[in-house]
């Protein structure tokens, strides 16, 4: 299995709802320094995973979507905890949907699984895998 | 599947026995730097893979059984090479001992597996993974 | 010159004001990786630039005056705009006090300066350093 | 699943044919930072995965078949190019050849699969991984 | 003294003349991850060392004039070894130029000095600094 | 000014004494990565700070004479706790030696100083510099 990782980050203001979370239930923030790995068994023609300059584009574009913004009046994360965990799946589920769309070119269709990891700081970080 | 990594340390004293390692033979030391990673298939009502105040405590706990001690003085590592493998190995199952004695909470019966990976170097590191 | 550095960090919200900001005019946040490095030009008689559990737990406890809070909202930066230049300024100083007052024990006065360094992400950082 | 990981690095020449690759088709050059990962399901009499000296000395040798070359003039390497997932999967082949031939002692049939990754640059990796 | 460091990164082909240089006179080439420090006493009406979006857009554009390229080709560097330290000094003068031609904007009269390093791998990396 | 640094590791057993180390005063260990850092105002005649290859062997030797060993036995060490700063002056010493005894090369002369760093953890490490 090949797999090709870029690296990109967003910075964003959100609380918790949940004793769980301690102080963590008031408003703060992060910021998420983002690897996107897209993985597949045989190189494309041009002997590559993923046209890495329409990738770096499309992880942009998407983390553009949420940079400088306070996720706790984001329509669509409502009644939702933005956990890095839970912003892992939104992100694999958004450049899932580019992909889905062609955003990625013709040979983007032999791609087989992708895996999204949000670092919150030097000592935690979650992440999302799944099949496309 | 989801996942949640988490970092801390612990420094030690130990040697090894057997030609294979070389000037390793005399007694020295490492500091480790862990990644404990937890994994589950869904998120837990909170939104989280565990509870990631719990899971700090729980690795630095398993950790301070090992932290400032000289492993060849330890019984319970009495015939073994300590290995980074096999500590790696070790701090997974004392972590797992812990998940199963109820310490993450209630909602880490839906954990699936665990990875702990131990950094002796830059240039070094050695992991186990298996299923809870 | 000996130096000693230890990090921690902390995550906030914020907003910033001006249109040299542009998009970071919203509010939005922020996780910072802090390194503080303390110097001096001899050891103390323990061998050590400063005890380093007591220079840990007042970094720990000056980033948590800030931790999980919403800077926008604090009395003490009202007018202020709180750029990672700024906030490692105001660490300087709220270390800086620490030290004066004795918390980092007696040997502390053989302190010469300090260098507060805030990581914002993978690819920008910014600090202040001074004498004491 | 044990696994141990040592990092090395090379440095090359090389250009890219496609339109895919715009600038990048010019002569120009990379250094890869190098991780090779070897894995087993249980660990040998040693208590290791590998004897990490040889597996060391293995990889420097591999890589320096590649270092300070130019790609471009590489009779294996004529009609190919040498994108990141491509060298990925070069220097796992180059590596499970001297796996098979005996350089890692008479342990290594226990090794299990292998993973390579390419670091690039700060924001950009790429890897290979397969059974042995 | 603030400082404010960003990063970016640069893939040159190049070889170097002189026997100091051993198997690195051959054609090969490097990745350099920049990091590019702004210094100064005091902050700007905005409390910042720098319009960071500003001083961002300058190092990529001075990048750019070398990355892709093969340096020994490059009038402008013949003659030259164009070792790590030698691009560290080059890119310095680069910015020195913009930031004194004003592409900084007119807060930028205030910085004091730069520094400039270029990592070429896990291992090794140099800088040049100096005052502006 | 110029510097370039090199990076290496050694890994040791040691003990510290006196109240101030708490559960430090038990017999444990460390890894130090260690950064060396040489400084020079110009180039030499091959545009390079030193040469790299021989500053990479110093410093292996140097610590290759501490490498995989207890600092509590070593005669050189009798009576001084080995902290990380301690130790930073103590390869400083060393490496100045060899500098001035020539096995850096007729050019090393117009080194003006060096800064050695010793990381102990993800989260501490500590440094000294002097002029040669």
């Amino acid at each position: 299995m090949y797999a090709v990782t870029v690296r990109d980050h967003f910075m964003i203001a959100h609380s918790f709802r949940g004793e769980t979370f301690g102080p963590a239930q008031s408003l703060h923030g992060a910021t998420y320094v983002v690897d996107v790995e897209f993985r597949r068994a045989a190189l494309d023609p041009d002997y590559v995973v993923v046209d890495i300059g329409k990738a770096s584009g499309i992880v942009k574009a998407v983390l553009n979507e949420l940079n400088f913004s306070n996720l706790d009046a984001a329509p669509e994360f409502e009644g939702d905890n933005t956990t890095t965990e839970f912003l892992a799946r939104t992100v694999f589920e958004k450049i899932r949907a580019c992909i889905s769309t062609g955003d990625l070119g013709k040979h983007a269709d032999g791609l087989a699984s992708l895996k999204v990891t949000l670092h919150e700081s030097h000592i935690a970080w979650a992440s999302y895998e799944g099949d496309l």
